[in-house]
């Protein structure tokens, strides 16, 4: 008997087994393909080193305007996986170390629930007095049959060739990044949305920016245009559209969001309540029967490996009886990492109004043009910041190159519900990106220092 | 008669001028050179840039390594210069814009203090009701006479080719900064600095690990190892240490600190209190004479342009009589720019020792091997924490690419006084650097979850 049979192994099932395990917590972690899920091997980390590779070859082709003579001689697409792959690797085995110096047992195979204590795995059972439902997502597909010319993120980062022109379908995270990479590297990239904006669930500002910028990088999009079929020519495919407009490339990618993994895994049969696949669960991550618990991708919500990260380790700690704090969604830091990256906390401008009225927000932007930094990276884009009117900061948004990393920032003044005025008396580290944080601050605060308004 | 006559319009002086003109100061702000002063004009901006220079030869180099096929084909220094110059141009024309539309009178020639409330400048009085010494700095050269192949920052920032050797004088920040840039354009380069470490101002945890660093990069120094003379020859320069050897290369640069510009200003005449050449004040920056107030480089402590922005706002906003917070010394960012970046806020763990005892100190590294984004960026360093035991964290000490842009969040950390929980439980944005900060978090909470130790 187990103290948690963990079924699934990606961030949020691997983080509840090390924080259980350090907690004193017995651990079975079952695991149908890779340890590290998802995120390390088919998501989050391979897209990243795909986009530091696209960054390279932006800067090689920048390098003249900054006094550096080079020349751009083509992607080798089989060093830019080796590389990747190299990433994944080490990254890989160091969480296999992880796992097993944390003396968690560890089981390769196919589970099912086939009791609510109990998961069964090539005809063997793990009984727990808790079980955690951690099984992740899979790519949407929206009926459109892969194959071919037409594939999901999985299969374009295994692509050995850059394509000389792509659909991407879906303006989301997953579509703007890998429209960012292939255009980096050369591509003739389209993008199809059906909603009205690129990244529809930022701050509006941040996709009428994003889509500025990407006009700039000639990367083509059609928002409120939905996708009607795709046929597979000898070279190519074409994509229709509802407005009757035809689209040619020799790919397209299937990029609409990801659904949850949760089919034929005896979840229904033991009585695990669920909608349109999700797991629901309490704000305790508990989902009302037996002792199941549900993290990750398949709990409605932000689907983030972060997000998983930090479910785990809750749910580990509520099961040693820890009592960790709810984690508040809207407090979860996001990031886009394509050219240039988004970058939000917290509620946008229109959720806040709706929170506070119409008069109870008041926000402020600062834009990058005043920031010496990123005048040096030859970077455009801006912090937003939103507050409640004579209340805290409740929402960071921002765009930019390399804006990510000042998110972690964004994310603390969000959750320890910081005023303007907190951050503003702490000057920031001149000449640094994370700087226009503190000076949208400081505009916030009334008293702006380097702003153009 | 004006509320506030300002000497100097560096950074410390003009933004003392922004914030006590939206306070609704009547301002006299006082320049003989260009306002922005040697931050904007020879210092923080100027050598940002080169170095952004130095990161993209840098990427070119790695670039195969990452699949991308380029060839660096040298250094185009007007180039640089011209790029660096117009990030300078367009800050300055900014900050200029500014000024003018805070209805600031900005008065151009050298200023000298004539009484506790006048500043002269071509024999015409500017008389106010308070007085801010914000003169600035200058290089300091040891008596080492400047001129040749022997030079400052201020001429090495003009150099239209690239040295193909060079000394750096000093290991501080300005030393390892050029050390960093002109070794990324192809230079040899030695440092000599006569302290056991370079940035020996720095937790010694993080000066090892630039020497490590700095090592593979084959950039020469030599510590603990005292400047005797220089000697120029026809084509270089020969440098004696104390030890008696010698070095030779194209030029030498000494960078042995700043010192403050003070002399001839009248200060002393006024009984403006000074020693070895600094404005002595109390924390509130006045300098206990008439209403004579200093800040910046001439104070003693931190010579950082973001502290004097704060510095100078705090005394704006004193004079205005808002009782601005005392500014924590220790709390201010620091962060030298060289490859890999080294940032740091708040004491050191032998700090931390004097303060609260051998053994009422807690620390941890987390090794930027387990950071994701980190590997993608092929960087290597750590983030180090320092808390009083069952305290707060006290000191965030850093190194590794990039990891300037992280101290944002460790400001915040250290100045609200966080504990390693209060940071643990927020998970951050997954893969970024600035995860690697929470991870040393979440580790010194007792939670680690990708550390390995």
């Amino acid at each position: 008997m187990y103290d948690l049979v963990i079924l699934g192994a990606g961030s949020g099932g691997y983080a509840a087994a090390l924080r259980g395990a350090q907690l004193g917590l017995k651990i079975a972690l079952i695991e149908a393909d890779k340890l590290g899920g998802t995120c390390l091997h088919r998501g989050c980390i391979p897209t990243k080193a795909l986009l530091h590779s696209g960054a390279v070859v932006e800067e090689i082709n920048e390098a003249a305007s900054v006094g550096v003579k080079a020349s751009f001689e083509g992607i080798d697409m089989p060093g830019v996986n080796s590389y990747k792959d190299a990433v994944v690797g080490r990254l890989y085995k160091g969480l296999q170390g992880l796992v097993s110096a944390a003396k968690i047992d560890y089981i390769t195979g196919w589970g099912r629930l086939v009791a609510q204590d109990t998961v069964e795995v090539d005809g063997r059972a793990y009984r727990g007095r808790n079980v955690l439902l951690a099984s992740g997502s899979f790519s949407r597909t929206l009926g459109v049959e892969i194959g071919g010319r037409v594939m999901t993120s999985e299969q374009a980062l295994q692509l050995d060739t850059v394509p000389t022109s792509a659909i991407v379908l879906g303006g989301g995270v997953i579509g703007v990044e890998f429209a960012s990479v292939w255009r980096s590297f050369g591509a003739d990239v389209t993008i199809i949305e059906a909603l009205p904006h690129l990244v529809p669930n930022e701050e509006e500002s941040l996709s009428k920016a994003l889509e500025r910028a990407f006009r700039k990088r000639k990367i083509n999009f059609a928002t409120s245009t939905r996708f009607a079929g795709v046929e597979q020519t000898a070279d190519g495919v074409v994509v229709t559209t509802e407005d009757g407009k035809t689209y040619e490339a020799e790919i397209l990618l299937v990029a609409v969001g990801r659904g949850p993994a949760t089919a034929n895994l005896g979840y229904e049969e033991q009585g695990v309540p669920m909608e349109r696949g999700f797991v629901l669960t309490n704000e305790r991550l508990h989902t009302g029967v037996g002792n199941i618990y549900a993290v990750g991708d398949i709990v409605p919500g932000l689907q983030l490996a972060h997000r998983g990260f930090q479910q785990g380790i809750f749910v580990a700690e509520e099961i040693a009886g820890l009592n960790p704090a709810v984690i508040v969604e809207s407090g979860i830091p996001r990031v886009t990492y394509c050219e240039p990256e988004v970058a939000s906390v917290g509620v946008t401008e229109a959720k806040a109004k709706e929170l506070y009225g119409d008069d109870g927000v008041e926000s402020v932007e600062f834009n990058l043009a005043g920031n010496g930094k990123s005048q040096i990276l030859k970077t455009q884009g801006f912090v937003k910041l939103v507050r409640q009117k004579d209340g805290p900061i409740v929402g960071v948004h921002m765009i930019g190159s390399r804006v990510g990393e000042l998110i972690g920032e964004g994310q603390l003044i969000v959750n320890w519900e910081a005023y303007p005025d907190d951050v503003a008396s702490l000057i920031h580290a001149h000449p640094t990106q994370d700087e226009a944080l503190g000076e949208a601050a400081l505009a916030l605060a009334g008293k702006p220092l380097h702003s153009h308004n």
